[in-house]
C-alpha cells in the first residue's frame, strides 16, 4: 500500500530503529548523573551530538536537541528575539513558512513586537531583493524555510542569507523539508529541523545556534542542553535520529535523482491525463521527492479518502481538510487554486510501479468525485442573453461556488460578468484561480448584501 | 551491577519496551491526517490517552501528552498563572519542590509576577496548616508535590487540597516521583508527571488539566494536544509510557511493600553501620523505595565514585555533585547536612541480597573517603585553654569547613566558641547540621573580615 505522505511523517529508518534498540539498553539512564549508567547516557549523548553537527555543518557546542522541529522553532525564534531586543523587535518571514513559524511571530507580535511577511511569487519562493527591502531598521532576526513544505519549492536561502549579512539581521532556516537530502547552504545564524522527516524517530529536533548570535533563551530555566531546551534528554530517539540522518544523507544523492525522475513524470503526465488541473511549485528548484496539484471542481476530502481507498495515502491543502475550513495559507500566499488540492511526497524506496498505478488510477478518481458534484465536463458555450447574472452558493463549501461559477459562465456574452455570493474560505483563493486557469478577468470582490462576499468574473472570451 | 538510582531514571519496563517496538511499526504517522496512517496512529493516541486518564484519575479529555515531566510543569504553571491572571500574580510552592517548578516560579518573578515558598519541616514535608496561611488573596496557583524527589516524604496533598478549595486556588501537584505507585488524593486542579520515572521512555510527560480550571496556554498556538503540547506528538513512545504505567500499576502494591521492608533495613542499618550519619527524610510517610542520609566529614562526589567502583549506582545532593557547587535546595530547606549525602532509589525487583552487599560495603568505602580527609575518628575530648578559636577553612571545600571544626572542637572548653570561617556555600547548612547533630549550640554566622562568611559554634558540653 503505497504511503506518498513522507512529508508529514516517515516509517522508521532501518538505521533509526537499530540505533533505538540498542540505545534502548544502553541509554536510558540520566546523563547529567556521575554513575556509571549516566556517564554511558553522556558518552552516546555527546556522539549523537558530534554526528548530527556534522551533518548540519555546525560546532557540536552550537547545537543542542529538541523535543520537536517545532519545539526548535519555536526557542530559536523566542530566543534570538529576545537576544537582539535591544536593536529591534521586528521579526522578518516570508508568507510560506510553516505554521509554527507564523504563530510563534503571532504570539511575538500579540507580544507588542511586529511581524512582516515576504510575499511569494505563483512559484512559492520569495525574490531575495524583496526580502532584502523588508529587512528594515530594527529588524531583530529573519527567517526561511530551505524548502517549502507543501509545495516543494526551494527558498533562495544563500541570497538571503547574504541580504540578511549585509543588514547584519540573523537569519534562522527551518530546515526541516530538506535536511536530510543535504546541508543548507552557509550564512544562516539559526537552523532547526525535525528528526521524524528524515526517518528518524518523533520526539528529536534539532536547533543549532551559530556562536556569536545573541541569544537569551526564553523560559524558565534549566541546566539541560545548555539551558536551550529545558527537560530530560530523549536519549534513545536523540541517538536513532543522528543515526538515521547520517544514513539517509549517505543515499541522498542517489536516491534524490531517482525520486525526481518519478515527481518529473507526476508533474508532466497529471495534466495530461486529468483535465482543468493546475500543478504547483517551481518546477526545477525543488525537494526531489515533492509534488503537489489541485483539481478545478473538486472536493479535497473526497479525494483523499477516495484515493486512500485506492490505496494512495497523500495529504492536501484544500480548505476541507483543514480544522479550521481555511485553505492552506501557502496555497494563498502562492495565489494558485486550493481545491482538490494534493500533495505528493515519496519515501525514499518509491518504486515506478506504485508512481504508475497511482496515475492509472488518479483520472478515475477525479472524474468520479467530480460527477457525483456535478462539475461541468467543459465550459458551458452558448452564451446567454443577460450580460450579468448573480449565483447564489452562500452555505456552500469549497468547490461548491466554484462549480456554480463555472455552470453558468458560458451563458453570460463576452464582457458580462458572473457574480459568485460565498461565504467559503477558499472561495476567496479559488475563484480568482480559477479566472487565472480559464483566461478570464476576476473585477474583485466586495460585501454582499446577503452575507458572505460578492466575488465578480468578467468574461473576457 | 545493581542501580540504585531509579528516581532519576529507570530502564524500561519490558512491557513499555514491547508497546514501543510494536506502535513504532503502527504508530509513526501524523495522526492529524486523514489516511490510514494517520487514523491508525490517531487511534493509538486516543487508546493511550484513556489508559493514562485512567491511571491518573481524569477524563482523557482532560490530559495531555508533553515532551517532558518538566515541559508538563512549565505548561502548566504558565497556563494556570495566565488563566487566572484577574485574580493575581501570586504563586505559591513549597521549598521543597523539582527544580523545574521554582524554575517556572522564578521566570514568573522575573516577569514582574511574585511567588512564595512555604518552609517544611526537617522531615521534609509542609504543614498543610502554613501553607494554607500562605494562601493570600491574590494567590493564582499553588503548587506541592505528591513526595520529594530527593528525600521521599510525602506531602499531605489531601489536606493542602482541601485548604486551596475552601481559598478557591487552584493545585497543581507534580506527580512525578509517585503516580507509579498509585493515583494522587483527589482534590488537585493540575497534575504533572514524567514516564521515565515509571518505566517508560524519555521524551513523554504528561499535563492533566480539571475541567472548569481557568487555563490559557503560553506561548505559540499550536493545533496539537489541545493546544497545550505544541510539537508533532512523540506517538510510539506516548504508547510505551501508557502501556508501562498500567503495568507498574499492576504490580505495585505487592512491589511497594517489598521495597518499604528494604527502605526500613537501609535506614536502621546505616546508622548502626557507619558512625555519624544522619538517614533523612519521614521514616513513615514516604515513598517505598527511596532513602537518603548523609554522612559526616565525607566529600559527596568521592563517595559516589568509591561506590560506582564497587558497583553501586546512587545519586548525591552534597554541593561538590552539582555543576553549581551548592547543596540541594531540598537538603537546605530541610536543614538537615549535605555532605556525603547518598540518595538511593531501588528499582523494582532490586534483591535483598544487592541490599545487603550494600549494606556490607558502605561502612568500608565511608571509612575511607574519611581517612583521606583526615577526618577525626571521634570529637576531640581534651578541653583547650582558650575560650575562643578560629579556623580559617577559607577556599576549602565541602567538607573540609566541617572537618576543621570538629578537629579543634575540642580543645575549646565548654561555653567557649569555635568561629569557622568559610567561602563554601555548603558550610552555611553543614555547619548548623554538625551542631544539630553534636547537641552543640550554633550561635549565628557574619560576614568574616578576610571574605566569606563566619559561623560561630557554642561548645555546651
Amino acid at each position: 500500500m503505497p504511503y506518498f505522505d513522507t512529508a508529514s511523517a516517515a516509517p522508521l529508518h532501518p538505521v533509526a530503529r537499530q540505533a533505538l534498540l540498542a540505545s534502548l539498553d544502553e541509554g536510558w539512564a540520566d546523563p547529567a548523573r556521575l554513575h556509571r549508567e549516566g556517564r554511558r547516557a553522556r558518552m552516546l549523548l555527546d556522539a549523537a551530538r558530534e554526528a548530527a553537527a556534522e551533518a548540519v555543518g555546525c560546532r557540536p557546542d552550537e547545537l543542542v536537541f529538541t523535543p520537536s522541529g517545532t519545539r526548535a522553532v519555536h526557542a530559536g525564534i523566542s530566543g534570538a528575539l529576545a537576544g537582539r531586543r535591544r536593536v529591534g523587535d521586528r521579526l522578518v518571514v516570508s508568507a510560506v513558512e510553516h505554521s509554527c513559524v507564523l504563530h510563534a511571530g503571532e504570539a511575538h507580535a500579540a507580544a507588542g513586537g511586529s511581524m512582516a511577511e515576504v510575499p511569494v511569487g505563483r512559484s512559492g519562493a520569495v525574490d531575495p531583493e524583496v526580502f532584502a527591502a523588508a529587512l528594515a531598521p530594527g529588524t531583530a532576526l529573519a527567517c526561511l524555510q530551505s524548502a517549502n513544505h507543501e509545495v516543494g519549492t526551494e527558498q533562495p536561502v544563500a541570497e538571503v542569507a547574504e541580504a540578511c549579512r549585509a543588514a547584519g539581521v540573523p537569519l534562522l532556516v527551518d530546515a526541516a523539508q530538506s535536511l536530510g537530502w543535504g546541508p543548507v547552504p552557509q550564512g544562516w545564524s539559526l537552523l532547526a529541523a525535525s528528526a521524524h522527516k528524515w526517518g528518524g524517530p518523533a520526539g528529536v529536533g534539532l536547533l543549532a545556534v551559530r556562536k556569536g548570535v545573541r541569544f537569551a533563551p526564553q523560559g524558565p530555566a534549566d541546566e539541560r542542553e545548555s539551558g536551550r531546551a529545558p527537560g530530560f534528554e530523549n536519549l534513545p530517539a536523540i541517538v536513532a535520529a543522528a543515526a538515521s540522518l547520517r544514513a539517509v544523507r549517505a543515499e541522498a544523492a542517489a536516491e534524490a535523482a531517482r525520486l525526481r525522475a518519478l515527481v518529473d513524470r507526476i508533474r508532466a503526465r497529471v495534466p495530461e491525463l486529468v483535465p482543468d488541473v493546475e500543478v504547483v511549485g517551481d518546477p526545477v528548484r525543488r525537494l526531489p521527492h515533492l509534488v503537489t496539484f489541485s483539481c478545478l471542481y473538486v472536493d479535497g476530502e473526497t479525494l483523499l479518502h477516495e484515493l486512500d481507498r485506492e490505496g494512495f495515502s497523500v495529504s492536501s491543502g484544500s480548505s476541507c481538510t483543514s480544522s479550521t475550513l481555511t485553505p492552506s495559507h501557502v496555497l494563498r500566499a502562492m495565489g494558485v487554486l486550493s481545491e482538490g488540492n494534493v500533495r505528493i511526497s515519496l519515501p525514499s524506496g518509491t518504486s515506478e510501479e506504485d508512481v504508475d498505478r497511482f496515475l492509472a488510477v488518479l483520472p478515475g478518481v477525479v472524474a468520479s468525485v467530480r460527477d457525483r458534484l456535478g462539475a461541468p465536463e467543459s465550459p458551458a458555450a452558448a452564451p446567454g442573453a443577460a450580460g450579468t447574472l448573480v449565483v447564489d452558493a452562500l452555505g456552500k463549501r469549497c468547490p461548491i461556488p466554484v462549480i456554480e461559477l463555472a455552470k453558468v459562465f458560458g451563458s453570460v456574452p463576452v464582457g458580462g460578468t458572473v457574480t459568485v455570493l460565498s461565504d467559503d474560505e477558499a472561495a476567496r483563493l479559488d475563484i480568482p484561480a480559477w479566472c487565472e486557469m480559464r483566461g478570464q478577468e476576476y473585477v474583485g470582490e466586495e460585501p454582499s448584501p446577503k452575507g458572505g462576499t460578492a466575488y465578480v468574473v468578467r468574461r473576457v472570451s
